[in-house]
């Protein structure tokens, strides 16, 4: 079993070095997020960055940009030069899955408005379609969710409310995740739109078109990905 | 100037007049709901009706249900024998917008289940089209408001987010209203689809082919309209 700690840390360190002085930069949320976001820190240290500002999708993130001196803005509607973040699954043509962390909709709501969006992540993210290994988390409403899932169960029939104890997980929003199992063919955008349009639903954990390239640790290596 | 407010009550007694004894009836939001739900305490009271469950689509019903004798349950997947609610505008065939009392997502997770739903207003409430005096609200995410309302504008130019004072105006699942002047022509289904799709939407306020009939009070008396 090889430790692709170093790995994934060399992935993010890949990414973080795409940042340039001034940029606007989404930092993401997760494990391997927080090694970029650590590195940009150490960059602005050594003065080899000047004005980075970071917009971040989490309270964790926030504080610890902050901690490693990068300054931190809410999101407004200018757009970010870059943002970096992580994924559960990434298809050949870089759509993901996200979510499973449970901040999907301040991600997708903050990583939409990058103009470059850079993944980072190890290789058992890589999948050959998207809910292979994942469920795809769906952000709902906590007011009817039982009628919300009978309504998503007619689209994806297999998944189940994230509960971790005995209680639904609250997502930072207020609201509760429905964990989809995501069938083996169909059309994806197609179903991201049938899913958003459901009543109660609030966001998906399908991020489609949006990711650029994707830093990707492996045993061999970090393999850069395309669309 | 004619007291319209003896006719919306007489409005709410031809609605409540509907619910029959072993129902499970929906019960709505505003000043027009109000004389509904009393008139269903009152025949439960005199025992004309009797096995009658109210699910409440706001706190402020719950209570007043209470205390009219109105066993309250919350929503769960079984439908509803009956709704009744109240409307912000009334189009001939009763496709509706509702939620300027920032009710519109429970009231539409809760009516969407109803076998039947009866609206109950006054006549200056039905309009030739949707949006040609009350603005559309739409329920969105407090994080990153200001770039879903960029997006938004994109879609339907006029609006502003609701803000009675120094804050936004805050639902009561968390979020906030921006309020959207609706084109004078289109689709109106496709807009509602479009809305709805938008990163950051939570919810409409339109309630399309939902509503069954309309209990309208008016100076020459109380009028019933069908789809």
């Amino acid at each position: 079993m090889i430790d692709l700690e170093p790995l994934k840390k060399e992935a993010a360190l890949r990414a973080a070095g795409l940042v340039e002085s001034g940029m606007r930069v989404g930092l993401g949320t997760g494990s391997t997020a927080k090694y970029a976001i650590e590195e940009i820190g150490r960059r602005l240290a050594t003065g080899e960055l000047r004005g980075v500002v970071g917009v971040s999708t989490s309270e964790a993130s926030t504080v610890l940009a902050r901690e490693v001196g990068i300054p931190v803005e809410p999101l407004d509607p200018r757009l970010l030069d870059l943002a970096i973040d992580g994924a559960d699954e990434i298809a050949p043509n870089l759509d993901l899955i996200k979510g499973l962390g449970g901040a999907l909709l301040r991600e997708k709501l903050t990583e939409v408005q990058a103009r470059r969006l850079i993944i980072i992540a190890d290789h058992s993210k890589v999948v050959s379609r998207l809910g292979e290994k994942a469920p795809l988390p769906v952000e709902i409403a906590p007011f009817g969710f039982l009628s919300t899932i009978e309504r998503l169960r007619r689209i994806v029939p297999g998944g189940r409310l994230r509960q971790p104890g005995t209680q639904p997980y609250v997502t930072d929003n207020g609201n509760y995740i429905y964990d989809a199992q995501l069938p083996a063919q169909g059309d994806i955008a197609a179903l991201e739109r049938e899913l958003k349009g459901t009543l109660g639903v609030v966001e998906t954990g399908l991020f489609l078109g949006m990711a650029e390239r994707a830093f990707v640790a492996s045993p061999e290596g970090v393999r850069e990905l395309t669309r």
